[in-house]
């Protein structure tokens, strides 16, 4: 079946659950958004784009945009990231600490906060946090092929104003000598990279690579070697969705990664990159909605990297 | 490249590392085992069969019996399943209490001991024990379309008398309904699942079903749904290796499941079912020289579900 | 003030207060206790005995047995006893196995179930529990010099036949070689001894040894020595009320043991022993009205061994 | 006998152990102190005063600070302080987290670090920083009769540069809303509360009024209710040395609180406040040759609150 096709009919299966779930409500910047907003993007490797629903419209990426930093970071240090930060799926919530001090300061992986902190270290480097902060972003509209990609500045000021929790991982593995840089400009990092605002259509453009080998089968030009294409994927399948990453992997068969925004991008390796939006949030700080179309779109279309 | 010609590269290859890592000692029958015996089978959907070394050597299968008892509870119980169990995994060490504490006695997963304790005690429902064991095993022989596969009494015996952790588990979890069992009779089952002595070629050959959709490609019978063998895929991938599932699905790739025996069973979806032997762990408690072998064969093969 | 008149008058004060708490109800034998029961008994190091309420009906002593046990086992090891069971407060719930993982199979105090069970094990030694449990009962008929004293078996059965927690603990341990012996026997003599009933009245006499630096200031005779004496009372203020201990010390002041029957025995050194016993238990397990009455009986006395 | 004479043998027995232990050194300024210091004072509530060693010379009384901040507090807020922090021993080291991500933001008690910088933030209240410092130290001049008692600003500057564990754990608190102020503040008056410089004498000075029921018994001057001087021993009692409170109430048996600076201060309600000063410090971070030295005067005087 054509993927439009597909995208269109969970689309319209789904759509009449629009507004299930909770909306995050810890910043005001995203508690004030249409709990009924509802979008689907996906782009093949063959270059076909499928939309549905709210697929143009920008919402903030929050942690899905820890796959895209690890992958910059990798980059830059290669497997010396692994010296900091674990590759293990966590076992705790998306915030805990717990397993820091179990573990002396090193978060389990990368796409929980703890480890996304760590990895925003490394980015930085020994540049000011402007400079890392435009790194970053330059990196995503390469990757969408879309310079009109921003930062929400107004989310990233909330975040740093209410984000005492990530204060304290920071903090925490600061003591443990995981941190290099000040704790404030790490911070200033972590906190703009999550308020980056993307639409399911660019975040989809944005993550082809990883469907594909680590090369832009649009552009053709090369993001990354194949082997940390994979690598990445095997991360954002045992550890992109919190402590719902094995009911994830059970129920949808794709590696992804959600964010708190109500956006979740998932790679069908070999197919396509899909994104979708829902903002309510399940119990495991999921798009409830986004979880559901995911299920359904892997079903339609029989991708899954199981069979 | 022929599957034999990699098969035998990779042996070749590791040969010189045999007696790498740890031989499980905690009871005689594991401990006397030779460390230097190293053997890989491999089984294509297409009914190739490619062997090096001691492929044809039984060894305890120990906890890859897991993966096959978990199919036969979804068998009997279906998703009734995982109101026992949990599918996510467990962040700690494979004979962990902690985490049942925290979860009212609800095991995080079907392939950490506490989990498997608790798909035993459904797959010996109201039947007696005897019984049970004789279902498991014959399970096993079917698979493997093998009738000389069989349970090491001793190994058995000697789990038995030095399960204390494992009763601790059973009751654990008994003091919470999980099990409703009487707690020996559903360790009686547990032990002998554990002592079950099979080779690779027997392991590749019953586990060949995942790797085809839930049907034996060879015998052309159905085993299982295909969504369900995906989903078995989905739990070995993130919960295969206890605390060392986040590396393997990193560095090899497949979803797997390993023993303490030494073994490693492999899945890669379409292609085939490997299985490997060599009985020094490593620190994780996976067999080292078995999961540098994983690593080398889907390298030579590029075989990854992540690619 | 008279002890007599104090003790009225707390009864009096409380006695509307009455059915209070939630009775225990994990076995029949406790669960059918008339909630209304009310008792009090000090008897002071000059021989003088107090009563009121339900002061001579016996009751379930369950963990107050504790520390008559531990006294038991101190005298049999002596500070050998020391490298099985910490003196630590626990920091948890009376049956919890986390603590107890973290720290090799250790418990932390004699006061909690596993640490009880470990000092059950060290009494128990080379006999057989038949003998083991006739010594621990001996021990506190003549403590309480009244050869009436008994084990109620319907209750020891019943803690049996649903002690799956405390066979959970003790398995635990077993692995880690803290248990000598078999499981079984340890957990026999474990159930009888929190099975001893007694009253108010005898517990009080019991413990009279501990307000009086080891020795009977009755019969003249000596228990344990003076610095032993001082060492159990400090191990009852810091752990003797599960997760409740610090609050228990901060509102009344004196060194106890409770148990899940509603029974509390309190020592003020110089001064006497109380017990009271009502069968509603509070948040934290310990008897909600016999808390109460503590407190009332250390301010109505000024005892406290903080001033 | 004299307690002159009491301190004078036991610094001469202990004196050749001098250098025990090991001297914190996360701060230059604790580092390089001179592990031979030793020092004891005691001031019994007849005013007389005892000396041996180094007892005049100051030294940083770091967490010894917690015990009177605690009473500040008490003094500002009455109970309602219980809200915000509780009164049970933690089973966890000084500066743990876990408990508090288990326990939602609430630190179990006042003396490890959580607990006294929640107190430090009801301290401060609507003030400055700077008059907070100035009251904690005005207090501390006030109870000691002397003042020249001072902030060793190296020290709170240093605690300052290094302190990454303390403002994990107050960003922590802060994101349950436990602290009111802003991070930095309270940090800024918790670090100054540690760093103040005192000798054995003045310590032993100041904590009089805990061993005579809240009055300071040369002065006549009432500090505290004597119920709350109660309950601020029982809370050092249970709490007072970190993971170590247990064993230091077994084996001294009388209320304290340590720093780790090396000092200890110890009560003995009734008696006399008696202060010890060796930096070198044992596994718990206690002072090895401190908490020798108040085993020894506990037996010399045979002061216990259990006997």
């Amino acid at each position: 079946m054509h993927l439009q096709t597909i995208i269109d009919d969970v689309y319209a299966k789904l759509s009449p659950r629009r507004g299930e779930g909770k909306v995050a409500n810890y910043i005001p910047a995203l508690a004030r958004i249409d709990p009924n907003k509802f979008g689907i993007a996906a782009v093949s490797v063959d270059g076909e784009i499928a939309r549905a629903g709210d697929a143009d419209e920008t919402f903030s990426i929050q942690s899905i945009s820890k796959a895209f930093v690890l992958t910059l970071a990798l980059g830059q240090v290669g497997n010396g990231l692994w010296s900091r930060v674990g590759r293990e799926p966590s076992g705790s919530a998306f915030n805990s600490i717990v397993q820091l001090e179990h573990e002396h300061g090193i978060p389990r992986n990368p796409l929980i906060n703890a480890g996304a902190i760590a990895v925003c270290d490394v980015v930085l480097g020994h540049q000011r946090p402007t400079a890392a902060k435009a790194m970053i972003l330059g990196f995503l509209r390469d990757l969408a092929c879309d310079e009109s990609i921003a930062i929400d500045l107004e989310v990233a000021r909330s975040e740093a104003a209410t984000g005492f929790r990530n204060a304290s991982l920071a903090n925490f593995m600061k003591s443990f000598d995981i941190i290099d840089n000040d704790v404030e400009n790490v911070l200033d990092v972590y906190f703009h990279q999550c308020a980056i605002a993307m639409s399911c259509t660019q975040l989809a453009r944005a993550g082809l690579f990883l469907a594909a080998g680590g090369r832009d089968p649009i552009t053709k030009r090369k993001i990354i070697r194949e082997v940390r294409a994979r690598r990445i994927n095997a991360i954002m399948m045992t550890c992109g969705h919190y402590d719902a990453s094995g009911d994830f992997a059970f129920h949808v068969g794709l590696p992804g990664k959600s964010g708190v925004g109500g956006g979740i991008l998932c790679i069908s390796p070999g197919d396509a990159a899909i994104a979708v939006w829902s903002p309510g949030l399940n119990e495991q700080g999921n798009s409830a909605l986004g979880t559901a179309a995911m299920e359904e779109i892997a079903k339609a279309t029989n991708w899954s990297v199981f069979d």
